[in-house]
């Protein structure tokens, strides 16, 4: 039988009442707090569909949780979210992170304030822990059991680039990733190119830098395969966008041109806002139908969504031979 | 344990109440403005807004009010004004009008319910008009006496534009306009544009369409005036750096290059987010400077705030001769 509140008050030592304040976010002493919530886990309750029905006092209102506005990307979500929430009738907090810790800790604060209703987020924050009784869905990232992941697929994304390169003539593959050092649902780009590849029996290698600033370590990994003006590799898939654009203009500094010499393919399918032109080929990503899901699964009353990843397609952006 | 605003205090060398008025909005030199605000950068400084909201009426939120997120200026403008309002332990609430007014009189409405403390608004509805009391600023656009604009230095950025076509040797000058059919700041690109032209006694054409959605109008013009392979115009000023972009790549097609046949200059300064390169040769909108100045005005208790216009610059982006 599935636990109920009661069980996890005995389990706590704490009373009904406690138990629900932390379920509803409502103030109680911090190890009050962590005691109900250590029950919760113990004994597997779920919280989530509990806090929702709950909840009585909604403030129609969710908190976006965002890095930044400056990549096209995260604009688009957020473009994308708020317009779905308006439909609605919730109002969208915006919060930019800027990858700062205190800001994702303060946006969970707003919830349990009684300022929002949940949580849209994206977020890089290794050690980020949801309190338990918050409504969050995450974007790109598992945050644990009781956070719906919102994602395109990533792995089948991977597999298509991969697929791609080889039926254009590729026969030496490389997967270039500069990320966050965080585990989520990019990694899986990494693994469909791979298994693909391995699958076919091409030859790959595959590069990653973790957090940092500048792709310098490419460029070095780079030089040292161009042997008299040729590089090793004729096909190369990068787990984003920007970092195919970035790569494309310093193997071109170096004599080699795409899609002539090598050919490219990145991942997110950012147009250009003028010409609405790719600026690479790539894989994209549906930003709408991402938004949709992650409200939906949100607002959700029994909030029974799980995961949700959808499909992903290869567009031409003059990086490839077609 | 986290920073207080002593800790600020000491850190920037100035007094309390200094601190609090920077925090709150209240003017003081603007000397003192940047070491505290830099203090508060460096400490990791979070205003504590559940205290404050026990303090006083205020909802310690501002709604934004944008067009959509999908323009990189509505998008950086948007990050920038966020962050800066975060800065001051302020959320804000994203509303994206899609250019649909009922979703600008909601906006207008969350400040009447108490929701929000005030708006910043980015609108182009042309009979949007303000209830007394209501806190707004409004940037590019004059929206009556009790509304403070925040706007680059349209008109000055107007005379750079045509100063630099002439100084790099154009004699046949085109002013392109694409936009909504409001009276706003952005009109005095042009008029900067004429008004040194006229001035330097050189020849010029304007031509404006009025919220359409495709440019085929400027097109047929521009195909009038091509002549044997050669256009009439050999330098071009654009409304914005998205319009410039598409005139360049029609004028391509036709044969037309720049910077060689003719040269383009566009007006915000969007650069490319993966490669840091502007588009096209640009006037510079400094946002971050506009953001900062929409939030002080809009926060100042005492609202003396009237117009901002900050300084523009320009900037080469590959459709000049430099």
């Amino acid at each position: 039988m599935a636990p109920t509140m009661k069980d996890v008050a005995r389990e706590a030592g704490v009373s009904l009442g406690t138990v629900s304040k932390v379920i509803n976010g409502i103030a109680v002493g911090e190890s009050y707090r962590h005691r109900v919530e250590e029950a919760i886990g113990k004994l597997g309750y779920h919280v989530n569909s509990y806090a929702r029905g709950l909840k009585t006092n909604k403030t129609y209102c969710v908190a976006l949780l965002m890095p930044s506005l400056r990549h096209p990307f995260f604009a688009l979500l957020t473009d994308e979210l708020t317009k779905c929430l308006q439909r609605r009738g919730y109002h969208s907090t915006l919060m930019i992170t800027n990858y700062d810790r205190e800001v994702e800790r303060q946006c969970f604060v707003l919830v349990r304030e009684n300022k929002a209703d949940g949580v849209i987020a994206l977020t890089y924050s290794p050690d980020l822990t949801v309190d338990a009784g918050i409504p969050v869905v995450s974007i790109d990232r598992h945050m644990g059991p009781g956070v719906p992941c919102i994602s395109s697929d990533n792995y089948h994304g991977g597999e298509l680039a991969a697929e791609k390169l080889l039926e254009l003539g590729c026969r030496n593959l490389l997967f270039l990733r500069i990320g966050p050092d965080v585990a989520g649902e990019a990694d899986k780009r990494r693994l469909g190119f791979e298994d693909t590849c391995r699958r076919r029996g091409a030859a790959y290698e595959t590069v990653i830098l973790r957090d940092e600033d500048t792709e310098e370590p490419f460029f070095r990994f780079l030089r040292r395969h161009i042997r008299e003006g040729k590089l090793a590799f004729d096909g190369i898939f990068c787990n984003t966008d920007s970092l195919a654009v970035r790569i494309r203009d310093f193997l071109a500094e170096q004599g080699i041109h795409a899609p002539e010499d090598v050919q490219l393919i990145g991942y997110d399918g950012m147009a250009d806002y003028a010409t609405g032109r790719y600026g690479c080929s790539t894989i994209v990503q549906p930003i709408a139908e991402m938004a949709e899901a992650a409200v939906n699964v949100l607002l959700d009353p029994d909030r029974k969504g799980g995961n949700v990843c959808l499909p992903v397609r290869y567009a031409y952006g003059g990086t490839t031979r077609e």
